[in-house]
């Protein structure tokens, strides 16, 4: 029979599933055989309800039981042959993966990016950048008012809409962002994507455009170092990358003084990933440096909800309006609905019209109509208001954790706004020491070298947490494992 | 009882579907009631079975009645509350769709600044292409599974995953393109996207980046006439296009022969947007053209559910798996949730990494992982049968009601498979008269025109009309307006 020991750190819900996967791996449990109920268990080894039914998800979450509704969890076939290990454990990766019989883990196959973004299973802690609590998110809301849309606009559900977005929509959008970053702009300047990839893809394409008439001006400068996701869309739309370097303000203009850049990418709210703020004074000379060189900035403004406590600085599209494409998104508050938007300059609405109009749509009509009704109705202000709290908290949190633990030996930056702060070791450790040490402990911390285009400028004893996805009870305690990882002999 | 009169036009399906509808409506027939056999009506009323039988499934399309396989059509409980007539003739804009307690017809609270794609407001009969019958798509089904979704996902519903999609969709649509299109793949080959533009946009990035070593090949080769959503993409990709002339078989493979194209675009199941299905012996020719040149097919199968009938042919990818990018989607069936996929060649599965790689996804993790639940359950299985035989009812409706009407004046072309057919005049009236007398009439034809690349091929007496968005018993009543319109003076 299982055991829960509460004594240890690991949770319990963790104990309980870890000792029925291992039945299920090694047979004890066979195919087919039906679970007891979340409360049975509950009674039987007085733990809760919650963590029982918590053990049970991730069982299914994995493939390792079904579901009927109504009737109870049974035991999956696994298929597993003659290979009774656990596959987990089994592959470097710690990605639950196998495909038996027994071709080992598909992390080798073409399927590594999954790999790569998959939670790692051995991660009890998880710091990793994207993450959000998922009890933080409006998901009730969101079914109630998905239900609403089917029945209120059930005429138009049918119906592809044009490429730019729901008007209602990009209305919500522009009255939001007018009021809370300064952004000058109409609905109509309004492009819905989905995600700030997508919004890069077509500014660099009408920037392509502009530039056959121009001559030769193709670069794009970018801060170094700056967001990998981003680099990639440059990179794959064959534009020269110029790096900015950082100062203690952000990109430095002045680094890009002799580049023949056509438009510049940066991430002023919380420069990604040192964590900078860029204040006004920057904003300011990089609007002039935009004027002057006839050139436009890209504002990724991502973060910009996460000031933590400070009044954010108005976005740079409000100091030249015509010089700049501004993104902004909804993923940092609830990623699973995958929108993102841009405000385009009113001066190259005719050409984005010319190249996109006859295009589709890149979020549905149910989604667009269902976050309209959102932000409509209030809703996305109080999930904004909450999320900028509890962000705060889990902030303070890890600083006052890291701090007490680690005192000097560390340094800590880019705290002052967003999800995420870097944490400098000061002793001699390496970055990928860190991470495998940390991850040994069943703590996920991340690199920030790949973030420089240039290998020799990398930072290589600093790792990335992102405090998005913990609770602020666990801070502490991953904390602690981090420390014992990290300072133990 | 019911009274059908041979004497007068209305066909005698409506005339008995209007007198059972408005039976219901009215409330003399209560919910719960059963209703005879066809078998047993059309002894009664001298018709034959098939007329009673089309009846009830317009009827059941319309969800006025249910159905018990082997027993029999219930009346069901529309819950109409205190509200007794009927919506449908109330509304002008003649959508079925009051939602009573009694707003009256939702169809004026949407948004008119969208009315540039919207159906316009005049027009009551819509032939418009890409309509569907709302009634038609299972948006109960859809908003139970987004809450299972929300509640048995919750610990990943925070959380991107990446570029090519959830493996569990991608393994559903692997399963149903191998039973049903014969299509060769693994799922690690299926993409993910929001449509097929997107599809073939990356298509194109990767060509590209293959020709950049394989030197000058940069054209594509693309049916004229051709779909212009598909077009604007390869222009916008700087690609040259090679026109492909069609004929009675489709794509003709020796007018590119000479062509220097790195792939050629074809709409096998339907061309876009003559209509014509591409025999097997054309698919093998263009597999041959090529394995011969080195080159690639994107095979675009939109309409492939659609064959009135006929079991649909292979699709081409089926004949060289290699050489196939295969794009296929759920817009036709379910557009309101925006998803396509694409099969990328094992070949170029390295490439694709390399590029895309670092990617977010194109689709939200709460619509794939809803569609998979929906795969997996039968819901997209079941609720294909059903939309193929409500198109078949529909194509029949229309080119009967188009016979009766104008007999040899027009020729009717494309109608073996899809959601379209065109009509070609053949007496002296041009394509922009035969749109305007329609829409003067309040229904909405197409143009056909357009599709050409090359004006001076252009057909400029036909107009297109899709027959997806409206239903069997208005069916008569629009081809008659349109009738009064072109041919009475």
């Amino acid at each position: 029979m299982w055991k829960i020991d509460e004594k240890i750190a690991t949770p319990l819900y963790v104990q309980l599933y870890t000792q029925i996967k291992a039945d299920i791996l090694n047979g004890t449990l066979k195919a087919g055989t039906k679970l007891r109920s979340s409360r049975a268990i509950s009674t039987e080894m007085c733990i809760s309800r919650n963590t029982a039914n918590l053990a049970y998800d991730s069982l299914f979450a994995e493939g390792l039981i079904s579901s009927q509704p109504r009737i109870g969890y049974y035991v999956e076939n696994l298929d597993i042959g003659t290979c009774q290990q656990s596959h987990a454990s089994a592959c470097k990766c710690g990605v639950y993966d196998c495909t038996c019989d027994c071709k080992g883990c598909t992390c080798n196959n073409s399927n590594n990016s999954e790999a790569g973004s998959a939670p790692e299973q051995n991660i009890i802690y998880d710091f990793q950048y994207g993450k959000l609590l998922n009890y933080e998110l409006p998901c009730n809301v969101w079914h109630r008012l998905i239900g609403r849309c089917l029945r209120e606009y059930r005429e138009d559900i049918d119906w592809k809409k044009n490429f730019f977005g729901e008007f209602g929509l990009r209305t919500e959008i522009q009255k939001y962002i007018s009021t809370y970053r300064d952004v000058n702009c109409s609905a109509e300047q309004i492009v819905i994507t989905t995600g700030t990839q997508f919004c890069l893809d077509i500014v660099c394409r009408l920037l392509k455009f502009l530039n056959k008439d121009r001559g030769m001006r193709r670069g794009i400068a970018m801060e170094e170092p700056g967001y990998d996701q981003s680099r990639v869309i440059l990179e794959n739309n064959d534009l020269r990358i110029y790096p900015m370097e950082l100062d203690q303000h952000g990109a430095a203009v002045k680094s890009i003084a002799g580049a023949e850049a056509i438009a510049a990418y940066v991430t002023p709210s919380h420069q990604f990933p040192t964590g900078i703020v860029m204040p006004l004074s920057r904003r300011q000379e990089l609007s002039e440096w935009a004027n002057g060189k006839n050139a436009f900035i890209i504002e990724d403004d991502y973060n910009c909800h996460f000031q933590h406590g400070v009044r954010p600085l108005p976005a740079i599209q409000s100091l030249c309006p015509d010089r700049v494409f501004y993104i902004g998104g909804f993923s940092e508050l609830f990623p699973c609905i995958n929108v993102s938007y841009m405000v385009v300059p009113q001066t190259m609405l005719g050409l984005l019209h010319k190249l996109y109009d006859n295009y589709a749509p890149f979020t549905s009509f149910l989604t667009q109509k269902s976050l309209e009704m959102f932000m409509r109705e209030g809703y996305w202000e109080s999930h904004l208001r909450k999320m900028r709290k509890n962000q705060k908290i889990k902030c303070e949190a890890l600083i006052s954790a890291l701090k007490n633990k680690f005192g000097d030996s560390i340094h800590i930056s880019g705290f002052q706004a967003g999800l995420h702060l870097l944490v400098h070791a000061r002793w001699n450790i390496k970055e990928d020491e860190l991470i495998s040490r940390a991850y040994q402990a069943g703590v996920g911390v991340y690199p920030v070298s790949k973030y420089w285009a240039n290998p020799q400028k990398r930072e290589d004893k600093t790792v990335l947490l992102n405090y998005g996805g913990i609770s602020p009870q666990d801070i502490p305690v991953a904390v602690d494992l981090l420390y014992n990882a990290w300072c133990k002999k």
